[in-house]
């Protein structure tokens, strides 16, 4: 049973990222790195939630909730927490999260720790590292 | 090769928790969730970074630097992402953290949404859940 298998297997980073407008963050983060809904609901009062996986990689977007210790990087001015995403080419994943409107901090590139990787800031204020290993 | 099968397979999720003293940040996550360092630099001026493994699932843990907009929960007042990881045993997992110093915010139970689910926050102000899924 694939659910023994699972339970059995490695540990999974399955992060959270607090947002404010839940919903648009959803939709972005569908459109900047193909998401897909594992999950997903809205509450009556319009708050989101949604599991999401960009080719297997899994992560949690959801409404803050500063009740819960949950904030958004724009109530807290900045994030304590980058999402590192390492992928199979990460020059034409950075390259489609900033035409669907992420910002560029530094250009993907070959760097001496070991990865090709490059750092994007997206419009909810959580800072991704996309990168593969170079060997 | 393996380098090929990785390169070519899932995308994987490797987040980096900004904190204060790394090295003892470093030292907490073994204790804590018997994490495994796959690489550490101290720099001359104890400045670290190390990646670590919790049977499989990767993240990274590096000094502050507020100049690259890399804040500690502390320096922010909170953190905006909150680190799920996905557990074989989430009441062990989350126990042993706690008898490593980390405080428990609610214990592990089975939550209404499909996960067996704790949640704790560790001396260093990052968040986590410790979860397995329910079915």
């Amino acid at each position: 049973m694939e659910e023994v298998i699972e339970n059995d297997g490695p540990f999974i980073m399955v992060p959270t990222l607090s947002v404010r407008n839940g919903i648009s963050a959803i939709e972005f983060y569908k459109k900047a790195f193909g998401a897909i809904e594992l999950m997903s609901n809205i509450s009556t009062d319009g708050q989101a939630v949604a599991e999401l996986s960009i080719n297997g990689a899994r992560f949690v977007v959801a409404d803050e909730a500063p009740e819960y210790d949950n904030y958004s990087p724009e109530t807290l001015g900045g994030t304590a927490v980058r999402m590192g995403l390492q992928v199979a080419n990460p020059d034409q994943v950075a390259e489609q999260a900033i035409s669907a409107g992420a910002k560029e901090i530094y250009a993907v590139a070959d760097q001496h720790y070991g990865y090709r990787l490059g750092r994007i800031l997206d419009p909810f204020g959580h800072h991704w590292e996309i990168f593969r290993p170079l060997h």
